[in-house]
């Protein structure tokens, strides 16, 4: 494991993200994979545009070709049956049964104490406030593929139930049998998901946007996806809301010698092995605390499942970058925004509000991301790729809009209408004037 | 002014927006015009494209070429002197400075009773929450070109600096004296802000998105802008972030025969005179109503100004739909999702409740939409196009961000520990499983 002593190079390395799959050599592998798809060596921006025109035209057709094409079979219908999603939970051990209901429930009982809730305000001129009112139909996104995460299921759709949402639909895409693992599907049932497609990728994201013969047209399109998945979300933005464009996962660990050196390689590896572009980065703070860190992620790592993923991983993403004090660190978290940022420290509390940009803390030793990831009750659907500088992670607001309230009384039209009729004139909007003058001149007409 | 009494009729040609600029007629003519900017008959995407990637690689020096381009003429340096943005209420009349000062007051008066605040939950497994931080550097677009909007600049700027960002930016194109006129200087000055630039279009975008030597990068853009704007917001998405994709203003008003026909006409003309696209449309209910509205509008617009866009406006898209109920009426509105929804009608509270879709709502006759544009206190930035369904008026929400707090304790991990493994097995996540067990060997050991 490498240890970078020199904060300049941790900079302009593993702290400097790569550049977006789509310029990236990503680019080129994506060329060669889709020479095999599509019989031509296109890039992911040219198999996106040409599946989102396809199914915008061609609907349930254009699906079950591209679905051909990229899965390898024909799928005859993608809406799985309501029966089969309600059975689903009998096919699952009954452990994972319990654990998805602990963490729907902690998931449902974070989430019902945030519900953004509309509020008025009144003064001499008028009423005004927020009217909130859920978004009716909402399309969650659950990755499937190399892995299953049922676990994403519920902290998509507890939220959206939480929040009043009329219908909630899963698209993920189908296993071997055709439709999506019967872990999904259990998880889909305890969260009161209305219905499942056999959906994933480019494609889901065009059905969702533009509607088709079997899948619905949805208001908003939330969750997690591979670069495809994030390119025809960028690409139908603004046709429908869209929560965020997610990259691979991170996770900045700031460690002091507090932490058993093993326990913090613990969490690398947690962290490392969901896929090669994973990013496990520590900041320990001083050398031998880094030494001690490397050492148990290398010992760790050779008898760890997963290794190959996690040696790309690691390789590509992950270091152990050494810092003079907590409050370099914290600036050098700050500058990266992580997804995930643990706090291994002594007295951690004292540095959480120095945390500026994050998706989610963990606040000391205890505080276990992987815990996080399923039962604490927040999301783990977090900011990646530096956006948590201006995004946030899943919560209610993105399962609400806002309607602005205004109640203008007539006294307010007497004080407020003069100055507002002077701005629209500084705008050369003359008939904005007007139309508040008028209510003046019809007031003299009625005698107020 | 037409009246359409067949709800279907009216459903598949007002109340059904014209589709996307770019795949509209406006391409064609956006072609013609591009061949004369760009010697090439580009699309708008083409041009957004262009602009994105020189700007990205050439900073100013792209910048400068697209502006003796665009503007057509060579602008020596973008930012706008600070002393120069500071004298500029000096070159405003003094009424109007008065009215920008009035409307500042209530913007901030309502944007600071609802900036997100922090919160915390405990129980017997740990604390979690939500830490809300501003987002630091904000890049506003407020339009010019054929109108001055220092409105916009309020909208934007006093929630900004109420949510706490840290570094506020102004991009404005520049009228014929090479920066932004003096009443936008002048709003600028009296909402703060910290830099002004004379950049428009969707090189304003790309300047802010990516930065250059002169411009700063933001972490997040917002504000309304035309179909080249929506084009390059689109693109930066997930690179920055974006408030929402702006179309056409709108306003859809539900009228009984309570109000004077002239005060609706009024209004519908306020509405009409923005652009030539925007959208200005009249349930009436009743033919009665809407015989006497279509007149009204008919009588007004012969004596008003800005007749050929009031004109344009009212043929393409504005109309009187006769609706037999207002419960008819409000779900055509709820179908349609206006940007502004007036309820000109008796008892008009009692009608709010109905309101699923509407950027705002303006509730009786006094509350005349140009006052709202102005001076009531929540912002005229509202989602248009139908993206009410899904989107928000700019709020404080826009200006933060939240980062989900996970302080799980030793009673925690006992406590969620055992499901999350099973879950993290369940998804084929070992080293999940193992960072979790790993805390308890370790308590193990210390004998807790």
């Amino acid at each position: 494991m490498r240890i970078i002593a020199d904060l300049d190079v941790a900079r302009s390395t593993i702290l400097r993200r790569g550049g977006q799959p789509e310029d990236s050599e990503g680019g080129q592998a994506a060329r060669e994979a889709n020479r095999r798809v599509w019989r031509e060596p296109l890039t992911i921006a040219e198999v996106v545009d040409r599946i989102l025109r396809d199914v915008a035209s061609e609907g349930d057709t254009a699906l079950r070709r591209i679905a051909a094409r990229v899965d390898g079979f024909q799928a005859e219908e993608f809406a799985v049956p309501v029966d089969i999603v309600g059975a689903a939970r009998a096919a699952v051990p009954r452990k994972t049964v319990h654990a998805l209901e602990l963490a729907a429930e902690r998931i449902r009982w974070f989430h019902e104490r945030h519900v953004p809730r509309g509020w008025e305000i009144r003064d001499e001129t008028g009423v005004y406030g927020q009217v909130v009112t859920p978004i009716e139909r909402v399309g969650l996104l659950v990755p499937g593929g190399r892995a299953t995460y049922p676990s994403t299921v519920l902290m998509l759709a507890i939220p959206a139930r939480v929040c009043g949402c009329r219908e909630v639909v899963v698209c993920s895409p189908p296993g071997p049998e055709g439709r999506p693992s019967p872990v999904i599907l259990a998880a889909a049932a305890i969260a009161g998901v209305d219905r499942v497609f056999a959906l994933g990728g480019a494609q889901a994201v065009a059905a969702l946007a533009y509607g088709t013969a079997s899948v619905p047209r949805v208001d908003k399109i939330l969750g997690p996806g591979n670069a495809y998945v994030a390119e025809a979300k960028r690409r139908v933005f603004g046709t429908v809301g869209i929560d965020q464009i997610a990259g691979p996962t991170e996770t900045l660990i700031i460690a002091d010698d507090s932490p058993d050196p093993s326990i913090v390689a613990a969490d690398v590896l947690a962290q490392a092995e969901h896929d090669p572009m994973a990013a496990a980065i520590v900041i320990a703070l001083g050398e031998n605390a880094a030494a001690a860190i490397a050492a148990a992620i290398a010992t760790a790592i050779e008898s760890a499942p997963r290794r190959s993923i996690l040696e790309a991983s690691l390789a590509h993403n992950g270091g152990v970058i050494v810092a003079p004090s907590i409050d370099v660190a914290m600036d050098l978290a700050n500058a990266y925004a992580p997804e995930h940022l643990a706090l291994l420290v002594r007295d951690p509390w004292r540095y959480v509000p120095l945390v500026r940009h994050a998706g989610g803390v963990f606040v000391g030793e205890p505080s276990i991301e992987a815990i996080g990831d399923y039962v604490a009750g927040p999301s783990h659907v977090m900011p990646t790729g530096g956006t948590a500088r201006f995004s946030s992670p899943i919560t209610c607001h993105d399962f609400v809009k806002i309607t602005s309230l205004f109640a203008i009384a007539e006294t307010g039209v007497a004080r407020l209408g003069p100055a507002a009729a002077d701005l629209a004139r500084a705008e050369g909007l003359e008939n904005h004037a007007r139309a508040i003058e008028a209510r003046d001149r019809e007031k003299e007409h009625v005698g107020v």
